[in-house]
């Protein structure tokens, strides 16, 4: 490895020689001085070099004439191009950034840039346009350190549970959700669809007696819509676990999840999240609010928003309206939604005993937008082919499935959640864009 | 949640009333008294009952009347029918399975199974067209917990080292490795193509100067072939960072990496899997072996085995052979076979300083077979853009990739991992089907 130290540990260092190794964030080059910010990945630091600008080759001695080759590196030096730095740190309390400087003595430009086409206010298209460079950004940076933090907090709560991670086929024979919003592939001598969530499989870790499963992975829609909650392929956080009572044990658990990924990015960033986004990372309490679907409607007409859907569902503005209720009455920022119309959810939606208009399942909203889909399945294998007769579904195409509980499954219940989503939320992003490594819709496939 | 116990925690409590669910593994109906087999995620308990076979409705207390309901019961259980069962916990050293029983007070048949079409020894085929049901054998359990743990421990590694987690795009403009062995999709108005790698974008995240990432996904390949180490859909395992030197760099990770996993395993589940699978976990030691693939070559042929290729590669016959004499001579599991011809590598691996007929990079053999690719990249657009031409490739299809080099970007390697072919190594399993959750191959897609 290139002998180097990052940024970040650097104020922990006594004065001395050190090398650093980035990318040239600006220069400043001065006629006497010259500054140049490198960035890597953990932080910034100044550089400053002591401008000789004229070199008499025989009076000057070798010190001035490596002062005078450094001098002329800087000053060529283009924003944006990899380069190793050596010389003397020195802790300075004058020195904004960090309070300390490298004096340099030596420099090598790495990698050398053409000049970045894209500046931090360039358009969002644009910047996705040129994505490596707008990750180069601190904010954009840290988004991604945040999201490894999250995952890395769910996945030791799933760990200490004894839950098995699997890691389910994105190639199906059938669509897992609905024929509409599928990409299909020829496949050998026939065609495949992408999975448009890992449900069926997950489901069928419950028949395997896996007990509690967990899976983060991708997910594809043909969606061809352009709102900045919609991607055609984006990452999903999917649990599933048996022996469950009701949705109430998957809000419960889910719940647990939250609040130990949100507690784990508060104590690793939540300093750098306030300055960064203006944005102040907070734990939330248990349990969270939950509201019915039913008084999630009233509640909201009686602020003055009726639904306009024909259907017995929300819409994204009435999500922002209970959320915001919610937030006034109960100062949460999650709310989950419960007790969905049988009409509108999936047929593996176990209907409630004694009234089967509804679900046991629920919507998980987290400041404003709908992040999370969770609910008991149907388990008994005479009401679920009930249930997907009763939504006009094929028997046939979903026989594979069917047969997961011939064979017996216990009670089970799960949910899955948008990684983008929840990031976006939590910083107070505008879409969903800025918070995935490479945004899929319908017009973007590159980079 | 369903108050139960599961059965790996009934050892440490005392004697008393206990509620255990899970599926039938066993039934003995015997005459004078019953036992039944139930297995949950975590493990196995005999259930016992004394059989009453009889019922007098005048003479009989409540008691007998519920043994009575008991016993039929038992007498009707379907195999794999999932169960909750309440009784005493009895310790009894003289019990084989485990030192205890519970006497069944009554049970409850939550989910009633169909004969299982398949059993242990059925063939590999027909155990994957129900692998719902095969996931059930404590064996392939174990695999999938394997499986967990080895990812915890690495990823706890990354983490530990400030390594980002990212996502790449499954959904591509153009292929990533070669145009053979792709996947192609209609893509609203034109086609994409399913990621063979994450190859080009873990680059850019360098590019975008993240450091270090890594990434646990899927990845595609329209492979024909139908070996015991090919799919068309696997679990990639990979990892690429910043500022090294060489190669070097990236096996000295990938050991580190190897060597947490294996410990992990090891410490969770070494006695588990010396008894299901009759192998010693070994945790191996560092540095692993290094054989150029010249010498690798030569050493084979030395044991009596010419590698039957026009090319300048080994074969998988090679790889054992080179893997068996590392085993002898150095007793160990794994060899890096490095310094790999430029004429069989992509035009991304950086070739040799001063000889250019060799790439800084490595093939990872592990008890005979391929498990990775690693290699450093090839970091400066102008020598890129010559290799890429130099394997007949276009530069246009290649143009957002090698944008990544035109903006800057430092010396970088890494690798990808088959998750699979790791775990039926591991496990001395015969083909990556036993170790795939769900596999996919030229001719199967379900379930």
């Amino acid at each position: 490895m290139t002998a180097r130290t990052p940024v970040s540990q650097l104020a922990a260092l006594p004065d001395g020689p050190v090398t650093v190794a980035g990318w040239v964030e600006t220069v400043r080059d001065q006629k006497k001085v010259q500054f140049v910010i490198l960035r890597d990945e953990t932080g910034s630091v100044q550089l400053v070099n002591p401008a000789v600008r004229e070199l008499d080759p025989e009076t000057s001695d070798a010190a001035t004439a490596d002062a005078f080759a450094v001098t002329n590196e800087i000053s060529a030096l283009a924003h944006g191009s990899f380069i190793k730095a050596t010389g003397t740190l020195k802790h300075d309390e004058r020195v904004k950034l960090g309070g300390l400087e490298v004096k340099i003595e030596s420099l090598a430009v790495v990698s050398e840039a053409l000049e970045a086409p894209i500046a931090a206010d360039s358009s969002l298209d644009k910047r996705l346009d040129w994505r490596f460079l707008d990750l180069r950004q601190p904010k954009q940076n840290l988004i991604f350190r945040v999201q490894t933090t999250f995952l890395h907090a769910l996945r030791t709560v799933w760990v200490e549970k004894g839950f098995i991670e699997i890691h389910t086929p994105k190639l199906m024979a059938s669509a897992s959700e609905s024929r509409a919003e599928l990409f299909q592939l020829e496949y050998f001598e026939t065609v495949a669809y992408l999975a448009q969530s890992p449900q069926f499989f997950k489901q069928m870790a419950q028949s395997a007696g896996f007990g509690g499963i967990f899976e983060v992975g991708p997910a594809f829609r043909a969606d061809p819509s352009f709102t900045s909650r919609h991607a055609t392929e984006f990452t999903s956080i999917d649990s599933e676990f048996s022996w469950i009572d009701s949705h109430e044990d998957v809000m419960a658990l889910h719940e647990e999840l939250l609040v130990a990924g949100f507690q784990a990015i508060a104590d690793k960033h939540g300093d750098e999240i306030r300055e960064a986004f203006g944005v102040e990372v907070t734990v939330p309490s248990r349990p969270f609010p939950r509201v019915t679907l039913a008084d999630a409607k009233r509640i909201v007409a009686e602020r003055g928003y009726e639904v306009p859907r024909a259907d017995a569902d929300i819409d994204p503005e009435g999500e922002r309206q209970i959320s915001a209720y919610v937030k006034e009455e109960f100062g949460h920022e999650f709310v989950f939604l419960t007790d969905y119309d049988s009409s509108i959810r999936p047929f593996y939606h176990m209907r409630r005993e004694g009234d089967p208009s509804v679900t046991n399942s629920y919507d998980l909203i987290f400041n404003g937008v709908e992040i999370s889909t969770g609910a008991q399945r149907e388990h008994r294998i005479d009401v679920l082919e009930a249930q997907a007769r009763d939504k006009g579904l094929e028997p046939e195409e979903l026989a594979f499935y069917l047969d997961f509980f011939r064979y017996g499954v216990p009670p089970h219940g799960g949910f899955g959640m948008g990684l983008a989503r929840v990031l976006m939320l939590l910083l107070g992003e505008s879409s969903i864009r800025e918070t995935t490594y490479l945004f899929r819709g319908p017009t973007r496939l590159l980079p």
